[in-house]
């Protein structure tokens, strides 16, 4: 292989072969992706969940990650949270020429250790080269299969009286990642909190119809993603300020920045709506786990305000809002 | 919506739920879809099959076709290829700042009606949006799902006395993209052949076992897929020029950009190698049908060169090799 990737490692023929070869099927080998067909033949079930997510995150290093990790947590976590148990990846990368063959060793190695701690296999790919100037380093493509385990999370779910759980510190990954950018600017030991979430869903699954919606609040943060729950129904979401866990670096740094943690981007944090009778149950499940360890109840669904959700914080009660405007581009 | 897409259709916020619900869902609309959860619960099946590519075709729109039409039809096309029916779609977009939203509304509706021609729905899917200067324009990631119906297609299954057919004239595609760079210099009625596979593919698995294996040729061509047929094996193809076909302004097109045709890719097109006494039947099969109307039997597997492909033609015969360097980079 060459110190850097070139066009010709895009163009379908001897160099694609070598990189394929040489850094991807190596290193994340399996039966599926080993026989390099157009596509992989899979075993199959009968219910299945499908996600894609595509990764742009900016620097591709960060804190506690990279793109890698990244791309595997992210899809392998929209399958969890729409009730499958995920079992297949496909991985496409469209790489900036003059990369660094290196570092995207490094990346490869990275998808590979977290695909095998969210037990999931890379069964398919793609690998696109496109000329300097025309991308930014390495974006990453992964699409998921998971098996349906939980047959019914969706907001329509919510009712009256349900609580609100998130399973640990908000806005770790938007923080560290916005750090990272800054780093000229501030010394920061905030990690990404990206990981695979599936084991913790699944721990979740059997409380069945009392586990109303599952969801990873990402891009947009906690609040965008209780706003989507709630708007244009006659429900109403009202938080709890000092119950939502944010770490104090990260609330110190948020102030810095001009950022609100509510609204910064977690990448291995879920919020779950529960039934009344199971919150307690659903807590601990969480917090006997490495995952939601710190998990905490942080409000509750009511029908003060139809379709809005309310913060209670130290000064007064403030209406949160979808995320408007590119408060964090490129933060997955 | 506003007349260019701007970094705040990728915040995760209210504009990226404008663009999913006024381009997005309008027009792909399906239960699946419309469901908006990080993932969508799908009818699943015994045995699948799941591919994956990348698009990031210079120029988006080229004649014949435009990257939302190849982006369903470069995966579908994988599918059947690897003996699946091509069931479900995911979508996702990497749109640079700046992008003409009337340009991705038409790249929306090709994709609509690819997707429509393919019997394949887009059930999940995810946006992002990068500063300008770090993409070009939009690149578009597809993943695929399809039902298991044909369970040996390798080049393994490959024996001495097989023929090869291809469904069509060779190198449109690769042709048509590069004239369309070469805007003007040339003009040019060459149309890419951008089309799905899937209905010409599930003619072709009743032949069972005496279908040895299906190849798209896309990057790298006719020439470079045979060669993987191949390649480290006793076996040998050959290949009579003058029944491969190609357009006679595809041929002078490629004789002007200094090209060989055999390594042009196409986007409408497959290789199979059937059994000797199932060669008759394929062809007809595939004649009686609009997108193989015109196949041929281009040559056959010998043992006299093994590992090798060799072209018979006017002025003797020649090794074909894989293709090596970049030769046409973002062809697909």
């Amino acid at each position: 292989m060459d110190e850097i990737i070139t066009l010709d490692y895009g163009s379908g023929g001897k160099k694609t072969s070598e990189l394929i070869d040489n850094l991807i099927v190596k290193n994340l080998s399996n039966s599926a992706l080993s026989a390099l067909g157009d596509g992989a033949v899979l075993q199959g079930a009968e219910k299945l969940v499908f996600s894609t997510d595509s990764f742009v995150v900016s620097p591709c290093f960060f804190p506690g990650g990279d793109i890698g990790k990244l791309s595997v947590c992210g899809t392998v976590n929209d399958v969890a949270m729409s009730g499958g148990i995920p079992k297949y990846l496909s991985l496409s990368f469209i790489i900036e020429e003059g990369f660094a063959t290196g570092d995207l060793e490094k990346i490869i190695l990275s998808i590979k250790k977290t695909a095998e701690k969210a037990g999931v296999s890379v069964v398919t790919g793609d690998t696109k080269v496109v000329e300097r100037g025309r991308g930014d380093g390495i974006y990453i493509n992964t699409a998921g299969i998971g098996f349906l385990a939980h047959n019914n999370l969706s907001p329509k779910n919510i009712r009256e009286g349900d609580k609100i759980i998130i399973s640990g510190t908000a806005g770790d990954h938007g923080t560290a990642v916005m750090l990272a950018r800054e780093k000229n600017l501030v010394e920061s030991e905030i990690l990404s909190d990206c990981t695979p979430l599936a084991a913790l869903s699944q721990e979740l699954y059997p409380l069945g119809e009392n586990l109303r919606v599952l969801r990873d609040p990402t891009r947009g943060g906690v609040a965008t993603t209780l706003c989507e729950f709630v708007e244009g129904t006659e429900l109403t979401v009202e938080l709890y300020e000092r119950d939502i866990p944010v770490r104090d670096d990260v609330s110190a740094a948020c102030e810095i920045l001009g950022l609100d943690p509510l609204y910064c981007a977690c990448e291995g944090k879920l919020l779950c709506v529960v039934s009344p009778e199971s919150a307690a149950e659903a807590l601990s499940i969480m917090r006997s786990t490495e995952e939601g360890r710190n998990a905490a109840i942080i409000g509750e669904i009511t029908a003060s305000r139809p379709g809005r959700v309310l913060v209670h914080g130290e000064l007064g009660t403030r209406i949160a809002a979808k995320l408007t405007g590119a408060l964090l581009p490129r933060i997955c």
